[in-house]
């Protein structure tokens, strides 16, 4: 890291700050320009509690030169992680879809659904047993019964289960039904949580938070993996900006500095970033032809009566029509869809 | 709510809308303009699921009417909520200050602090038991060791407790410890740890979430209070903005804004708001002039070896210049300071 | 628009602001609910200047039902735009690519990467002759001089001119040189050069602004216009969000959202969008993908002695191998790239 | 400023950026550290072209160190600027007050509101010629018409006058009529327009613009203080943010920021901020308890028929309501008020 003193900083100052980083086992460089002086400083500041050396007398500001996160980073693994969740593998050349309702309802709606995302070629089941709303009032889902329900689902489709998880008292249970565990947007920096599913070892499909830099969602990813579970998913959701023609603002550059800095999967969920159904095609393809490894698309046989969301479900047959359309997109970017 | 219909809705749909409206229980009113349709429905939306409307054919829009939040808003309860905590009252003509180091590192330097913040003023001591940190490998806190030196604390100083809770399974035994507890940013939206507290009766520090708007806190306010608890403190720490100057950016104008659509009592952080020590007098001043009930303000004895956010702490004699200058401000105001 | 009366709104009140509205020419409906009255307005507010009706007693706050643009909307002209510059359409079937150096430096390096970009597949040529710079310091462009290069670049080439104008008193020397005038993010909501662009007739690109709504930005649109000039280009080129890993955050869905309420053609500059050459590739594709009608993206022959934005121009090897790529993406969502 | 090196960076990148660095008449101190080399580079950036850098081989980042502004600096200038305006001094001991329309209507209206707030303590007289308005159907103001009237109403009351610039050939005419020409936040990046005031000598009041970071409003200062003309007033207005529940969000921690960082005067501007007249008056205690210069207040003697932002105007009785209420913060502070 680099200490910048300020320009009126006394010698003894700086030398105090040598001093202290020293203490701390850092190698200091100090070095005095015309004006300021800044002091490199060599070390691992992952491990140390460096902060308070912005309170010392004489210091102006700290900039770390290193990335906070380690495991997550594509410095330490330069080959990109592919997540197999039972034969289904996330980051390799096939794109992963992973489609269905917000929320479980009923078995009936579900199955029929689970079916129709199927059959147009997603190979992974969404649902929601546990939902996380904004009001108390709103359906909070199923809970145990629309695990079951979710594996019968599985039963009866082959498909693999990716369900969300919002109590650290529920990991257990979930990652007992589920083939992901998903952590929510509004959970990315719920530590405890982070925690708990890093002792599961499932995959984890992790939503980046509504506002949070790509740097504290890989934080977030490096509190899983640092409990051993390094099978991570990333997943773009959108982020929060000051525009409201969509509800969220989908990030879409996230993918390739994800691909820079980090070995992990990254998919994109155009049905909570946009929050309409009518936009979900365009930012589908537009996420692929970025480099996006999958997509998390909201489906739901009759969006009319949906519990959540349904305004931006997809109905069954648009969403086989953008698996369609999809396919030449992937082609094109060197990938391949089902 | 208003469902505002496109250009080229039929009849049919308008009727089809207006149909499923009034099955529903709503009363419907259509307006029919030059170019659009709308039409108002009357009825209780914050009982039923009606965002599907919007996914009914020729529906452009639904326009809210009705605020979301109930049991918090001022429109329930005209008169402004005084929050008793075991004597202090929050909400009231006094300003409440609470004040304290970010984590309780060890029991000499927390009492310490503690006894200077009491005399320079404050009611209320704050620490930080179980630290949500952005990086696994930062100082995490105490736990419930923590929680015992802030109950010796108490017995010293004669002060009231505040600290964090971050996990479902710990509620109970915070609750125990402390007087007030309090929900953090990353949690505001941790819906079943709202639900947690909300069961345990003990007042709540409700701070905003990181990109939390003014509605989405109050709705997380209403989580706590239909779980029976009505005592909410409200707390502004910054919300995210592009601007990085500051860590966050303080939004004052949330205090009128508060007391104009709510009972509660809103109180101002402006270490964390701001991120820097440097800033805290400015803005506490400015907080108690714009109408804040109270400020929740770092201080500690010696921030340059802080575990914990260092560099937005006050040094007690610092803090106590600051309680002597907030003094005239909160006269200013119509307001008193102990 | 709807007029939201406050919970505690007289009658009289509401009589009141009736009258005003009937007087100002708009026929009322209100609704009265059971907590609240709302009335609806029907009547056209864009001639209008209705906000005054907000500050009414007993009023709480204002619905606009309908968009504030008319010319730009596609509710006015439902077939989408093709812009004609000189036989380079744009917004019809074919990509049309817009590339170039960021400024204009001197009349070798200019016509060498000229020829480069149009060798690779750029039908229109980009470079600034005035450069809007942060800094009072940098470098601001070579003015008329540089128009002129720009202009036996045009002939040399075959291309057509698109450059940025940034004073009102610059429209019709820029426009007696270029082909395409463009409005600058920073000039978006300059209404005085926007009216000037107006009157000149030449086809506009206007660069969505920072910070600006869709909205705002069709406003802009909209003021351009009503001077009588159709031939409106939009370019999205990022909006400022607090991520700070790209300059600005590329806002994909303002192109299907576009697409839906406009019938202007949009392209995307994912060279200002993200401030790296790194991600240009990624974005350029994932923009095709999504629907964009071009893209318009910086190119140097040696960015490392640009005197402007170097960090986020192709080298043209790596502008010829885009254009290799944006081939099959393009195809792919049935689009053609020469 | 410092570069980072990428950590696979070879020795001969590193040469070779040095070497480019010593070309460019930097002093080079490299730092090499066990994953990373970092190089120092002591000189002045503000005089180069030094972005290009951060395109060569091997290097990852620039890390400025210096600030990129001068003139608008504390460091150049340590004592606080006062700007006299005829005799009213802003950025002294006294809060100076602006007050009055947004937009110049009609003669009798406006020295009507003029005379009512100079009775209440206002010194200077806002009032709007040339209105930059979203909508080209909007009011855009009298132009010279106005400033007569503006003229007249000085002659009146003995106010000085404050009135907006949108277009480079209006600074003479406007600036022969007013005492204060402002810029208003959208051309807060006009740089054109920037430098035109910067030539006329008069006081501005330079608008922070919407989106605009401080250090990019420094810069704006920056452009008008490079032309020769030291006498700016900096106005927050408030920030774009997500947050809905009003206009801009206030960024009162702008404030202590500005007086930490440069020695210009700020003054704060409550009612484009929050787009309310019913938080102007929490709000304009909050700016001067936290340290502003001053205030710029809308008022209106008859908001509900303004043709300009009534909605966020005050009616006179509640402006001197306010100016009563206020000359006791300003006093808690140790400011005084007229």
């Amino acid at each position: 890291m680099i200490i910048v003193m300020s320009n009126s900083a006394t010698r003894e100052q700086i030398d105090n700050v040598e001093k202290k980083l020293s203490d701390l086992g850092f190698r200091t460089h100090p070095i005095f320009g015309e004006i300021k002086t800044v002091i490199g400083a060599i070390g691992d500041k992952r491990l140390l509690n460096t902060h308070f050396i912005s309170t010392m007398p004489g210091v102006e500001a700290i900039v770390p030169i290193m990335k906070p996160y380690k495991l997550a980073s594509r410095e330490l693994k330069q080959v990109s992680s592919i997540i197999d969740v039972g034969g289904v593998r996330i980051g390799g050349s096939e794109i992963a879809v992973m489609a269905g309702p917000c929320a479980i309802e009923n078995k009936e709606t579900f199955i029929e659904t689970a079916i129709k995302v199927r059959d147009a070629g997603a190979r992974i089941l969404r649902g929601g047993a546990y939902k996380p709303r904004t009001s108390p009032y709103a359906f909070q889902g199923l809970e145990e019964e629309g695990l079951k329900i979710m594996a019968e689902a599985r039963n009866v489709t082959g498909m693999k289960l990716v369900t969300e998880v919002v109590d650290t008292r529920d990991v257990e249970l979930v990652a007992s039904y589920t083939d992901i565990v998903q952590i929510g947007a509004r959970n990315m920096q719920n530590f405890r949580l982070l925690k708990e599913v890093g002792m599961s070892k499932k995959p984890v499909l992790l939503k980046r938070g509504l506002a949070a830099t790509i740097e504290e969602w890989l934080m977030a990813a490096e509190y899983v993996m640092a409990e051993g579970n390094l099978n991570i998913i990333l997943c773009e959701r959108g982020i929060r900006t000051y525009e409201t023609a969509t509800r969220n603002t989908i990030d879409m550059s996230a993918i390739p500095v994800i691909k820079e800095v980090s070995h992990l999967p990254i998919i994109v969920d155009p049905s909570h970033a946009t929050g309409s159904w009518k936009y979900v095609n365009a930012l589908s393809k537009g996420a692929v032809a970025t480099g996006a490894d999958g997509l998390l698309i909201e489906v739901h046989s009759d969006p009319c009566t949906a519990l959540c969301d349904g305004q931006q479900s997809l109905r069954p047959p648009k969403f086989a029509q953008l698996m369609q359309e999809l396919k030449p997109v992937a082609e094109a970017v060197g990938r391949t869809l089902k």
